[in-house]
């Protein structure tokens, strides 16, 4: 799996029946600051993926890639290969917590 | 998924006869710009999939990739690992629409 | 799916028992050129393929990776990750021919 | 598989039902050195997993991907594309051992 | 599928149950030199395999990776994402021979 950041979303009408009603969201990829490890760093690349879970723009999110994204109870018949599973509260490397959720 | 923009397609009359009838377009996969998150920016790859959909050249469309692109109704039992789900009709990021498709 | 040319073969002798007799291609994926669109552009990476359709050194192919290279009456119980599904007659981006395979 | 540090581990309380009490750990990929091969090294990539062997921050371990992290007792209904499937306590490349663990 | 040379070798006793008993290789992948096509060149990546052929280090061999690395006799209930599916005698490119694996 992998941690990214929501940066936006994305709009289709015209699309595969099994989709209609799906929330489609654009994830960017984050991984540990190689320096220093003392915080994360977007990586640049852009994904498409499904919510289950009611993520908002700007979260932090758990994703899964593949054939799995279509293992959760609202996924499992949809032509996707990629979901979110999870919102990230805290991420620790080491006795550091290097993301820590902003309360609501 | 990603998204992608379709650039072309392909002829290829010699090939498996699961693969008889089914349009083959080649799609260069985009990214929102990573220095000011203001557009899309193509990225230099070159992905062939299948259209179910009915996308046109120069459209920005939907992708599925893995064993999903065989979840459509019009894909199941094809040999195939990328298909097109959806036209893209607007990406949004933070207040922005970054990219609103042009009305026909 | 990908479009490669074949450079090579490869021979194994000692293998596992569901790939026997099975041809093994080597295949250089190939990308449209990102500068003008004008032509095709190797990206010198390295994959073998299994052959279904016949295909020689030299030609222009698509290639399914992943589980759907399984999805072919030729290569539904085979150990294989990626197949050659069909030879490529034309490759067309906007209004030119930017590949056209020669006649035997 | 590749193998990989645990450098930390995550925390999300929301997210869906399959992955409740499932431990997620951090890990950056090793790979060999391959100036001389004389050690592993770090490669600057954040993989998510989930663990099943007990594994502790610090450790060297085998990981899985894709379809696969599913075929084990413990994650085989998970919506999860990358699993922790072993301790590694050596490796050996040509007749040196280039890692070995740290006794508790 | 890819070709890559046996560097060493991985000992892990603490693991899930599924993999008792199942040697794990070191393999980097080899491309064909880009420049010439004259030979084989390492990409400096490093992959854990699952051998079923009896290969040795330093030999050539053909891997299958995803969820075909499962469509062996021996491999069919493992948890692996990949797996050497053959040992390579000889690579060909154009007229040449670019590798021959050396006679025991």
């Amino acid at each position: 799996m992998f941690i990214g950041r929501i940066t936006g979303s994305i709009v289709s009408t015209q699309k595969v029946e099994e989709m209609v009603g799906q929330k489609l969201l654009i994830v960017e990829p984050l991984r540990v600051n190689e320096d220093d490890q003392s915080d994360l760093r977007p990586t640049g690349r852009t994904f498409i993926v499904v919510d289950t879970v009611g993520a908002g723009e700007g979260e932090v999110v758990l994703c899964v890639q593949g054939s799995s994204a279509r293992f959760t109870t609202e996924t499992k018949t949809l032509p996707i290969d990629a979901a979110v599973i999870g919102i990230v509260d805290q991420v620790h490397v080491g006795s550091n917590a290097i993301f820590v959720a902003a309360d609501d």
